[in-house]
């Protein structure tokens, strides 16, 4: 068992990821949707605004009794009536008339216009002048002009927006639909390393990786549960892993880059009844000693014990894992932020991999200017300089000083 | 008090809300810490790793040693031990001599450099075959290559990332110092506002803006404190609006779009001590009707009563000013995506004003289109369309079909 070795493509895994269905679904109220994922298509009920409104104050008539009035001849309008906020006004309007409304008020019966306050002129108490002219319909927001009755206005799988929220709210939609956001167990692994609030000696390192992915995991929506460290013993290792498996949808195990390690995870996975390996070694820098085991539609990582190298297969791959559990209809896009930035210098690429280089950006005059962070992946100041990555195909040998790149923020 | 109008443009706004100070600061668990805005420089108290790393698996040895070593003629070492994670090795290493090594652990006294597994060969028990050379210091991370002490690796004012919490963790900061949040009491007036659980009548709408206002809170790490709908009657907005500036940074009260709401509210503003206009009218479109007050570092808004025109507000300033008060150092960047897009077809603007266009994008074969969305801005369905928002500036008359534009992710 231990000495097989997979080295997989990034298609490859996604490809072995794609049938993984997303997670339940939940109800939510309103206040709490806000960049939850809609879990089911939002069909309109009813006609939005349902009545014809004025989007002015001023005075609502009939258009045709406007033509030819100009500032030299005004038109004369009795008043006959005011549109109270809120109310079916109780008169209507007849040749000659008009009545007065506010912004938002209902149009009387007769009535299918309204002119702006700035054009009119009072000229006795109950007559009104106005001095501009307006088509049928000007100034009002029709019954449906909003949303129409049967209309699909929001979709299945959309991340909430402010605005998402202000529709449902439109539709007196209190209780949402949303998908189960998942939850990942977090595992860090190595004798070298101690928890954050113990003073390393010589030779140890505290816990970053918890840390970093824990932050990934909450940028993406997705509930990290931190299990805490485990040493290398294959016995304590196989019970938190279960324990992880049993409590979240994925588990995210990091470290264990020494090679007895390496092997214990292998084998804390496979000891996993109905576990399948997915690949073991993924061909891209850094990233590359990664393992990924599947048991159903929970997916098992073994991700690299360098912080950059497993932020990095955590976007790679975990984003979009995360955005398909989490019922994107897009995974790949979620909370994915690219600009165009010129490169100032040449950058290497070996091919047969995909590189992902970590780049710091400057504004210069306008535009974005790109410069490669070199440094190991072990370095985790080197993450915390970078604005983005940048990402290099397996086929590209490497990219030139004054190329455009797409730099994803990071 | 009623008859005075002060119309402002958006800079004489930021002008009066530049000298607004961030809130108090508190401290937070680490794994709560994402996103929160950092209340003091970390200054690194150690060198980190705070030792000399391995970053591969393979042979610690001296580089000198490795000199002239090639696959024709490999040079042979003695293995003298194995370094045991996460301790420091009780051996050094001599001319001739290695010891096995795994990636993060720490290297012998006496080795300087260390071969990948993939060039040694094993020739007997304890000797080991060298087929490259390698210079000093290659595969090896230095003691303070990562953060030296004394530096600033994260500085006062800046939003925490993941990679953010990974350097604290390194450094042993579990807990964090933070600026508290702040907090918007949210009301919503106009007598045609039900709330939305309520079946509106014909002339009456349910509250959107209480959710989309909210939702921009949310999104902007503002703490939304729900205050409910307050009808057009002087004394009961006061007295909310007197509630919400007691427990609340910033109140946010939209609608009124009525002649006499927008009076009540200006009065109930001035109603409360100490308070003075700042703004009464903004020469921005949509969003012009908007009332600003301010009382010492507290602030009230009266926004328009159309959703699209209140959100509006909210991205242009408030955006702005809770960046202000979470103390962030760059307060107008936060959560601010644009990217670049082509118009696809000209735009009108009226000059001295600043408009703001919604737009619908398309990534036509990896060029993004903009079309700009026509409809009133009191249909929320056109904000529910727009992907993002172009800004013409007071100065612009109007844009080309063709011409670059930035479109912020909305």
């Amino acid at each position: 068992m231990r000495s097989f070795f997979k080295v997989k493509t990034a298609e490859d895994i996604f490809e072995s990821l794609k049938d993984i269905k997303p997670l339940g679904t939940e109800s939510v109220h309103i206040t709490d949707a806000h960049s939850r994922v809609l879990a089911r298509d939002i069909i309109c009920t009813e006609d939005l605004p349902g009545f014809q409104r004025s989007t002015m104050d001023g005075y609502a008539l009939s258009a045709k009794d406007t033509f030819g009035a100009s500032e030299n001849l005004p038109s004369p309008f009795n008043i006959v009536g005011e549109v109270r906020m809120g109310q079916i006004p109780d008169f209507s309007i007849r040749r000659g008339e008009c009545a007065q409304i506010s912004t938002g008020g209902m149009l009387p019966e007769g009535a299918d216009a309204v002119v702006m306050i700035e054009y009119s002129q009072m000229v006795e108490d109950r007559v009104v002048e106005i001095s501009r002219p307006v088509s049928p319909l000007e100034n009002v927001i029709q019954s449906d002009d909003d949303v129409k009755r049967g209309q699909v206005i929001l979709h299945n799988g959309t991340p909430l927006r402010p605005q998402d929220l202000g529709i449902l709210a439109s539709l007196g939609i209190s209780q949402v639909d949303v998908f189960t956001k998942p939850r990942a167990a977090i595992i860090s692994t190595g004798e070298e390393i101690v928890d954050i609030n113990q003073k390393p000696k010589a030779g140890q390192i505290r816990d970053i990786n918890s840390y970093t992915i824990g932050g990934l995991c909450i940028k993406s929506g997705v509930e990290p549960i931190y299990m805490g460290i485990v040493r290398d013993r294959f016995e304590d290792m196989k019970s938190l892993i279960g324990k992880g498996i049993s409590q979240a949808d994925v588990v995210l195990l990091s470290g264990g880059s020494s090679v007895g390690v390496k092997d214990f995870t292998l084998d804390a996975f496979l000891s996993l009844e109905g576990v399948e390996i997915l690949a073991h070694g993924v061909s891209i820098s850094p990233g590359k000693p990664t393992i990924i085991a599947r048991r159903g539609d929970k997916t098992l990582w073994g991700l690299p014990g360098h912080p950059t190298s497993a932020m990095i297969i955590f976007d790679v791959f975990l984003r979009y894992l995360f955005g398909r559990l989490s019922g994107l209809s897009r995974p790949a896009e979620y909370s994915s932020y690219t600009i165009e930035a010129e490169l100032d210098r040449n950058i290497e690429s070996a091919s047969g991999r995909e590189d992902y280089i970590r780049i710091k950006l400057a504004d210069i005059e306008g535009r974005w200017l790109a410069t490669p962070i070199l440094g190991k992946s072990g370095l985790i100041s080197t993450m915390v300089e970078a604005d983005g990555i940048v990402r290099i195909d397996m086929n590209t040998e490497g990219l030139y000083r004054g190329e455009k790149v797409k730099v994803r923020l990071f």
